[in-house]
């Protein structure tokens, strides 16, 4: 039995609203030694309001030492245990830039790359061609034919971009083509089982025709294809949990993630301000809401300790229009650490803290790492903050007599 | 997916060396109620000082509860899953005193007893013959000829000797001839699966022939044959993380354990002085070090709360020699604790201390069981060790996109 077996079958239907508000990459490291956090050094008197009525700990997204990417740190903070739920780079990919697959895609990330005259790699990204170079040759691949087949091109970024083939039988175990060094030609694409045989023929083939589009162009002559995937087949919230969710997010991929959980996109927010009107304007129709930031990540990534700083702060000003709704459960916290000191996502745990009426407060004060280390949470798998969320919302039944 | 799965796939190679100190047992309990542990009784300085910098916890070597073996505990620290990976009693009786088995082999822990003229057992371990005495039977033994059979014979200590059986297709599934209680014979080898009915009639043999050269000893008349066993198939550090990993050990039973996960064993250290001078003459060889202390094991086994303090500091002065190789990361641990008022192995989990420069360090301000409660590192599993030793050297890459 795993936790969705027991959230599946202690299910309880009540009112209960629970707020997942996720910082991205919140967790971070010191400048210097016995110095404070990102999280730490931030003014936060609202989440730190949060934390003396709630409970803290650190939630691993994965396993300690694993530092994970966005898709299994959303899946582990969504519920899913994310070593038995993966989703495929092509799959992912096309999530990123907010197309839906369905059960009848196959999704691959390609590369521009350039080829030399006897066929063989010469750049397998192309001279990183500009976006803007790039996006109409990605565009004039969408006039490759193969009958019986849909085809989706979208251009990405650079040297990048995304093909969705739709079509009955299609299935995604193919081989890259990507041979990871110059001076040889491209791979053919080869399945590793039957039943994805019919995918490599079309992969193949849209190669041959990309070539010929492509040909004559000086660095994006060719192009090469990696992570094939099917769309990954998630249980939703709904079968799982019994929640109606709602994700309130600004970015693609996140809007993806929620959406391969079963969870509505709701609204069009392009600021925190909008999610929380959006939230609002959205709050008696649903049960759970997931509401994404992305700037506590982006500003580590771009190595930038004092601006994750004062977008963790920006992160704190929207909670009292959270609370103004007067949820049952909130949880904040991120899908991973982003420290600035690493300009990564990294392995360590996240700060969390989930506030709710029944949750046996601890001594934690404010919201940071050192704080959250003497939580009454522990160090806990993210797979495990749904079963608290909804047991804290009076929506998990006991088990057993 | 496993740990290994994950260390696997994520492996990424550098120059960053990482140092394990196991403190054999280290892990105790204050002799009265509110007094100091063995380490916290210790004077640690140089412990201490790595405290600060560093990331404690503690470590449990199995599971909550369980208090391990040798075995056990260090297949944990090595990051094998203890429950999944097992080491057959003759196999570790053998690895113990330095026995290096190969594929080929089937190991056997062997007792001497006593048997009257109707065969039966009057003392299951022949009055607990001395060493002195029972080598030389151990050593005549090796007159035993079975064709086909390279027959080994090693003494252990008292009633205990070592048999290894090399052939092909030897294999270990034969169970026990001791019948756990006297005035009954010993029981016949039986093989539990088909491939081992040919190691059953090799027993067979052995006991009737070994019964032979006993006969006429007062005490050591007859023998019986217990955890008989096949090397374990243990995936090689090299393999599962990508080190190149030495050993520095003092006694043979923990090269031998070494040895088994891949670990070339480096020097012939007989004190820690040694053992830190193997360490700098094999630093640039290799990416990981396990050195073993077996003294604060030792001196817990025999109830000596003092000298186990002793040890302890004894082993507290060592760390300025490592430290002074300059190390990625440093983790001192040990396998299990071995209270001295308990005088065995006990299920205590085990302080652990972590040192890198992004670990993010934690509140812990000296090495004790008190302390590491409030550690970063929280309790985990032992297993999970060498994957938070990877992500701090920067071995590990990113799961998933």
């Amino acid at each position: 039995m795993d936790i969705h077996d027991l959230t599946r079958d202690l299910n309880t239907k009540n009112d209960a609203k629970i707020v997942m508000l996720v910082g991205d990459g919140l967790g971070g490291l010191p400048q210097e030694p016995g110095g404070p956090t990102e999280l730490e050094a931030a003014q936060t008197p609202n989440l730190d309001a949060l934390v003396k009525q709630g409970i803290c700990g650190l939630s691993l997204p994965v396993l300690p030492g694993i530092s994970p990417g966005s898709g299994p740190g959303h899946l582990g903070l969504f519920g899913y245990d994310p070593l038995k739920y993966q989703i495929g780079r092509g799959a992912l990919e096309a999530t990123g830039i907010g197309f839906e697959l369905t059960g009848h895609d196959v999704a691959i990330r390609c590369n521009f790359c350039t080829l030399d005259s006897t066929g063989n790699i010469t750049d397998r990204r192309a001279g990183r061609i500009s976006t803007e170079e790039s996006a109409p040759l990605a565009k004039k691949l969408r006039n490759v034919k193969i009958p019986g087949v849909e085809i989706f091109v979208e251009p990405v970024k650079e040297h990048r971009f995304v093909v969705v083939l739709r079509g009955e039988g299609l299935r995604g175990q193919v081989n890259d083509t990507d041979p990871q060094q110059t001076g040889v030609p491209p791979l053919k694409p080869v399945a590793r089982d039957t039943a994805s045989e019919r995918t490599a023929e079309v992969c193949d083939q849209f190669v041959k025709q990309a070539n010929e589009l492509l040909s004559g162009q000086a660095k994006a002559n060719g192009c090469t294809l990696r992570g094939v995937a099917e769309k990954p087949e998630l249980p939703s919230y709904e079968e799982v949990y019994g929640l109606r969710a709602a994700a309130i997010a600004v970015y693609p991929m996140y809007k993806g993630l929620a959406r391969l959980v079963g969870m509505d996109v709701v609204g069009e927010a392009k600021t925190l301000d909008d999610q929380m009107d959006v939230l609002a304007a959205n709050w008696s129709s649903y049960d759970f809401f997931f509401i994404h930031f992305k700037y506590t990540d982006s500003t580590g990534e771009d190595g930038n300790f004092a601006a994750k700083v004062a977008k963790t702060e920006q992160l704190d000003q929207c909670v009292p229009r959270i609370l103004a709704l007067n949820p049952d459960v909130v949880i904040v916290t991120g899908d991973h650490s982003t420290p600035s000191m690493l300009a990564s996502h990294s392995w360590h745990p996240v700060p969390t803290l989930l506030s709710a009426k029944n949750c046996r407060s601890d001594r934690c004060e404010t919201f940071g790492e050192a704080e959250c280390i003497q939580g009454g949470l522990g160090q806990f798998e993210a797979k495990y903050l749904m079963s608290l969320a909804l047991a804290n919302a009076g929506r998990l039944g006991k088990y057993g007599a």
